[in-house]
């Protein structure tokens, strides 16, 4: 995701804190750990680490600062990830073109590791190299993010979802919850890092909203008319496991106009901001435009 | 558990606290909330509530203080055994005589809640009413108690050693780990609240050790000696499914010997503490004498 200068520096701060908060594959128990890490370093966009740095960015805050809050949403994205492809759950066998946990090692451990990746989250942030202010403020965002507020509600309401059709506000809803969620408060965790006071961060929640919900139809788009080989999954799934998608209750020339529309949203939340803000600019540009 | 004049006032407390943070059944997503309630809403001992509660009445906490640590620990209590209870973990249809929630709701609700439960769990935690100091040391016992380094750490020893015989000093650490971590959480909690100092936690957690471990000694002459109706579950059931025991490493006499001196490490450890630390003293007890 080369949408920034700073994006490849970013990236290695935050892998390199990844690397250091998970448990070494040869402790004991070393199967759990291996899957954790099979789980965690296998890659990925990281766009909600680049987000929370790039909050911070546009807010001031040290980069040293956002290492540990990038961390941990990343890490709870990927215990979500682990746990959403279990067979109970999407029964996913590939993921980035590997093997998903449950398959790698066993359902068992899948189920174990997601739940100590989450645990892992939020042991990062509360050992912070930060004020205790902070970190009990990133922790509430994070919390209420993961759980049934946000991203556990979601998953909720997309299994209870499957094979009928929604209305379009009620899809939204499903989305603000799944991924919005968190995705919001890696914005407002960077934001936080950056000390941004009420009306910033309401800003920044607005982007964080419309990136959320742009980046989703985006996908919605991309699985009716990307390249499976570059996207890495199987193109037309959704209509296969009778999703609702935007593409399907909108149409397509409706979905490209809202997403356009969204686009414009995230920068006009950030327009007072300035040239701070040019890396959260550059992600929103990037989420609408990628081809995978 | 009538081990203590104040176990009622407790169980009360706690129990309103939990009520208060799981979100209503008739909210939507309605079947994920549910599911949450029937896993923590069903009874049980709530033991690790009481030794907050109690350790913070050692420690001369005030006990509203104590309500945020009490519940969250049974929060992470609950959702593993929402967690543990999964066809691909230990496959259990009844818990407390009601059916477990994958049974109850079904498999993917169950994953979701559990994971759902965890994340309220530190939330709980960041939102309590408590300074902010005091809120990031729970955090942090909290998190590193329930993740790999904790809880799911021994979870994973647990089904690696499943079919196999441990050695003792093997089965110690497992149950250090599974059980013990959390209990050894619950009583530094409630010390944390107390304000007690390095010397004092590290008594604390000397009784917090030797009282897990007990707890867990108990539990293996109960399923060997104990009656099935009194227990609520099957006697006999470690045997039929070759876990590795107590009794059965060391014999049925030598495991007495050794709850019965690791209750008098629970006593040693709480010495200097007074009469203060009296709940905490009558936990001990009824953990070694318990019949259920």
């Amino acid at each position: 995701m080369p949408f920034d200068p700073a994006a490849a520096r970013w990236l290695q701060r935050v892998e390199a804190r990844l690397e250091s908060a998970l448990p070494p594959a040869n402790d004991s128990p070393e199967r759990l750990h291996a899957a954790m890490r099979h789980a965690v370093l296998g890659g990925g966009k990281r766009l909600r680490p680049m987000l929370v740095y790039a909050a911070g960015a546009a807010t001031g805050a040290d980069e040293s600062l956002c290492d540990a809050p990038a961390a941990a949403v990343e890490l709870v994205h990927a215990y979500s990830l682990v746990h959403d492809d279990l067979p109970a759950m999407d029964d996913d066998a590939l993921r980035r073109g590997r093997p998903t946990v449950h398959v790698a090692f066993d359902e068992a451990t899948a189920i174990l590791a997601g739940d100590a990746l989450q645990a892992l989250a939020f042991e990062v942030l509360a050992d912070a190299p930060a004020d205790a202010a902070l970190r009990v403020a990133w922790l509430q965002s994070l919390a209420r993010a993961a759980g049934a507020p946000g991203m556990c509600g979601g998953q909720a309401l997309d299994i209870d979802a499957t094979g009928r059709q929604l209305q379009v506000v009620q899809l939204e809803r499903l989305h603000a919850l799944k991924t919005g969620a968190l995705i919001r408060a890696a914005v407002r965790m960077g934001g936080l890092a950056g000390g941004a006071d009420a009306g910033k961060l309401a800003r920044l929640d607005d982007y964080a909203s419309a990136l959320g919900l742009a980046f989703q139809i985006r996908d919605d788009i991309l699985d009716v008319e990307g390249d499976s080989a570059q996207l890495g999954k199987t193109a037309g799934k959704d209509q296969a496991q009778e999703k609702s998608t935007y593409p399907a209750l909108l149409g397509m020339a409706r979905s490209k106009a809202l997403l356009a529309e969204l686009a414009e949203k995230t920068k006009a939340a950030l327009g007072p901001l300035g040239d701070e803000a040019g890396a959260l600019r550059r992600l929103a540009e990037f989420a609408v435009a990628r081809a995978s």
